[in-house]
């Protein structure tokens, strides 16, 4: 079904939810004007829409396969990349010096999230393009930024991400990747990569490897590994893509979906790499492209669950059905309660995600060191609950067509296929909650409090015009705050890991019926404010269940032995 | 990975949780000693497990296929529709005049949901010509049971349901298929059906439609409709499958999952059939028949669940990683969260399935009014919280996978695909929902509040040996019992639609915690108590959100108008 690009949406989320005057009005980012961003997410829509939205059969049904160690990618692909690189979508938020837009991370994951609803599987290639704009941005040297960025912006190379290894998945630490000092500043790295997306293709000029390997000196574990960028030509003397180096695509996975992406198993055998960043501080440079692709893996959740709605709906209104005399299955109850859960979930989802881009923004713009815990804090509930949502909505998506959502031929069941990975790549959702109740609780729950502060004044604030609405969310609210409160004083990390992915959810549910009161209070009467009524009466309750869970304890899940587990 | 059938399993939930004595203690029912019960699970899990397993994956790789007019089935899965015949799985719960083993329906269920735990695309074939087989038991004449009955139990023979056509789904009574009468008993039956699963096989002699059509007089609607037996093969004078009738499959449906199963597209071209029941009567004949396979579905989604909670234990316990020293990933406590509830809810929509089942039996052994209430009320729970939890224990075990899970090659993606499906035919569960707060609650909630007392009189039982478990069921149940009774006043039934999903799972949920109580004190100390402490204090909590959200109304469905969703 052809997608259409909410871009009206983001406007009322930018001018009234988010808080996206506070980006705008800073010096970094003055240029971000309403017209402004109008303009370039009007564009970036009508890309999506008429580019990319053709490409999202295709990529499933003739997928990207490995011929005598190319990749060729889905009918159309090449096309597709050309005219993401052409729009200027890879460096949108890239450092203009290189050839980017410099445009704030918040118009950037809109764009993104767009590019995802209308081609999830080619949108990873850009996707990962960015994440090596950034880490290298951050972190490389000038002689590999001023030789790599602007080809990676213009889209004439492209990036990878290279960390995970068939024993080392979410313990990076354990890796075995080795590289080797040349002696000329060089190094040869040895070691193979799995579930790399994007490993390999047959548009781009070269691909730029970024990989984590050890260094002979490194100590086990993750402070002993180092970053290096690995191109699969050795550039030549002009700075072109040269002669082969030593990597190659061993094989490409077979997977649920996604079809339109190759996954690649990449050996590399005493390749050349450039070290980005300093020795044994490659974790730290990795993180920096992980939590940019975080938040971009969070909107690809997101997308996904806008195109999947807007296919569902089409289906509902266009499907005659039982007693509604004249009308479609979307006057039947059940079918209206799927449909207003896909919608007010998907504006919550992507209000998160978009508030989330502020604060990196604002952090960007200001060093504020508040700005930063927020971004921090919001990152994994951005991830997780986006691409939870993507895989919920997607869900129900098949659900409303009925019969026809298990049949291939609609795009529902692809939306389904499609979208499950994103709840496991990046840092599986259960890591995402994990770092939420760990390591963004290390400041004792002061990010945590400050926002359901926030939360909490504007419910006090919606009062007077909303006072059931505004009473509900400042109920939830409390409920949390103890439950947060609970999670910082167990000492045993355990305890608050047993409970991670539940306070996650609810965290996020919360700030979905706070957006959805600020949404409300802006449009009296009007359809935001009747969205977030039916969010708040029915879909926020979900909270109390899973913020008890959250303070169950680790002493039930642990009281069956594994022998009693098998049983 | 090889499938262990839980034969333990079921041997403590008839002993102890589902009262199979009083099942095993009727006239009807009296040969179903322990001894026997045992014997005969043990020996279809033998066969789940030995013959039907191995073919799970082949199913998904070659999956069946039409070949000039000729459904080919995938690879092996004759042998095992032979092994499942052989074994007399398919006439289990037949009259035992006709072949079948007269086996009560507890016992069915239990096979059933072994063989699709086992191999689901298969299992679909023998549980569609259970329920033909007792569509005609209660309704055909005696000439047509005598032919067609001992074969469909032999499984020289298969059946098929054939309701859907393409303007006709979940609205049954909007089908134009027309029957007219040929004058010598037989009619011509003409009309396309959809998503006839095992519309056709290449393993049975002959296979027999059960199809819904008009007759000349019908009036419009569901009152209007007849049922006929359509052979594909017209049978002779000695009663075997001669000259072909007049119909074809047109096509296979290309689908997310199920692949070993053939969705065919069904054409009857004035194809000779004989009535089953009574002119006009088809759709209390289809009920029978749907009930069946209502119940049987709801075990496919207990099989896929168990399947796929026995895969993700086995990969977890494999799998090292991280700072679990020496230990697997088992030993992470999001990853225990993770396998804890994906086997408390298999127990809870076990306990359920089973519960339906006694229920069914002690209406047939007994014909008590309560009995019959009992089964009602229970058959579309079980449907919906059956499946539901397929695809939730499916999903869980994806996650546990990590990057495998989106990984063809282990198998918790096929489930994950295959199990999809079960939430959509035999009435997709928002039609079950709506079944249960509607024609299930004409008695003005009699049978859901008889279910409510003995669940609460359990609950005070169980009060001096597990004071907090027991306290948290009575209070759940006290709040569905709220929720139940605000339903049965609303006058406005798209009040209780609009409800009625969140209402079906929450009373689920409850009924979970029901069975978990009951098992926990016939384990005090044991495995079953600590499972029962972690679904009580974790997962019954959801029932919570559940039911405010149930008790919405349909106001705030509603207040967007079709062009406000759209926008």
């Amino acid at each position: 079904m052809p997608y259409r690009a909410p871009v009206t949406d983001y406007e009322f989320l930018f001018r009234h939810v988010i808080g996206f005057d506070q980006v705008a009005g800073t010096e970094r980012f003055a240029e971000a004007s309403e017209d402004m961003v109008t303009a370039i997410l009007t564009e970036a829509g009508k890309m999506s829409e008429e580019v990319m939205s053709p490409l999202q059969r295709p990529g499933d049904l003739e997928p990207a396969r490995l011929e005598n160690g190319i990749v060729r990618t889905s009918p159309g692909f090449a096309d597709g990349w050309n005219a993401i690189a052409e729009g200027g979508w890879i460096g949108m938020s890239g450092n203009p010096e290189y050839g980017g837009m410099g445009l704030p991370m918040t118009v950037a994951t809109s764009v993104n999230e767009m590019m995802s609803a209308a081609c999830l599987s080619l949108q990873l290639a850009p996707l990962m393009s960015q994440g090596q704009i950034e880490a290298m941005e951050h972190h490389a040297s000038d002689a590999i930024k001023d030789l790599y960025l602007p080809k990676l912006m213009s889209g004439e190379w492209s990036g990878t991400m290279n960390l995970t290894e068939p024993q080392a998945g979410s313990d990076v630490g354990a890796l075995s990747s080795k590289a080797v000092p040349n002696g000329d500043g060089t190094f040869s790295v040895t070691g193979q990569k799995t579930y790399i997306s994007w490993g390999d293709n047959d548009f781009a000029k070269n691909i730029c490897h970024l990989v984590l390997a050890r260094l002979p000196d490194g100590v086990p574990g993750t402070k002993g590994i180092s970053l290096f960028v690995v191109p699969r030509n050795l550039p030549d003397d002009r700075g072109d893509a040269g002669v082969a180096n030593s990597l190659k695509v061993v094989s490409l996975e077979h997977k649920m979906g996604l079809h339109g992406s190759p996954t690649c198993v990449m050996q590399f055998d005493g390749a050349t790499g450039w070290l980005v960043g300093k020795e044994h501080g490659g974790m730290a440079a990795m993180f920096t492209m992980m939590n940019n692709a975080r938040l971009g893996v969070g909107g690809q959740g997101v997308g996904v669950a806008e195109g999947a709605y807007q296919q569902a709906l089409t289906y509902a209104l266009e499907r005659k059905q039982g007693k509604s005399a004249g009308g479609s299955i979307a006057d039947h109850a059940d079918v209206r309660r799927m449909l207003m859960s896909m919608k007010a979930d998907v504006f919550a989802a992507r209000a998160i995600l978009l508030s989330c881009a502020v604060a990196i923004d604002m952090q960007t713009a200001t060093a504020d060191a508040d700005w930063a815990a927020r971004a921090a804090f919001l990152t994994p509930i951005a991830k997780a609950f986006g691409t939870d949502t993507g895989i919920a909505v997607a869900d129900t998506g098949v659900q409303v067509h009925g019969g026809m959502g298990f049949i291939e031929d609609t795009g529902a069941a692809q939306y389904y296929r499609d979208v499950r990975v994103t709840a496991i790549y990046e840092g599986t959702n259960g890591i995402q909650a994990m770092d939420l109740v760990a390591r963004k609780m290390m400041d004792g729950g002061d990010a945590a409090a400050r926002l359901l502060d926030e939360i909490e004044d504007h419910a006090e604030h919606a009062r007077a015009t909303l006072p059931e609405l505004a009473e509900s969310v400042w109920e939830a609210t409390e409920t949390l705050r103890e439950a947060t409160e609970w999670l910082v004083d167990q000492k045993d990390m355990n305890a608050r890991f047993a409970g991670a992915v539940p306070y996650l959810r609810a965290f996020a549910r919360v700030l979905g019926g706070h957006y959805h009161l600020v949404a409300a209070l802006a449009d009296p009467d009007g359809p935001r404010e009747k969205l977030a009524r039916f969010y708040i009466n029915a879909l926020l309750p979900e909270h109390a269940g899973l913020l008890a869970q959250s303070q169950n304890g680790a002493g039930d899940l642990y009281a069956l032995n594994l022998e009693e587990l098998a049983e």
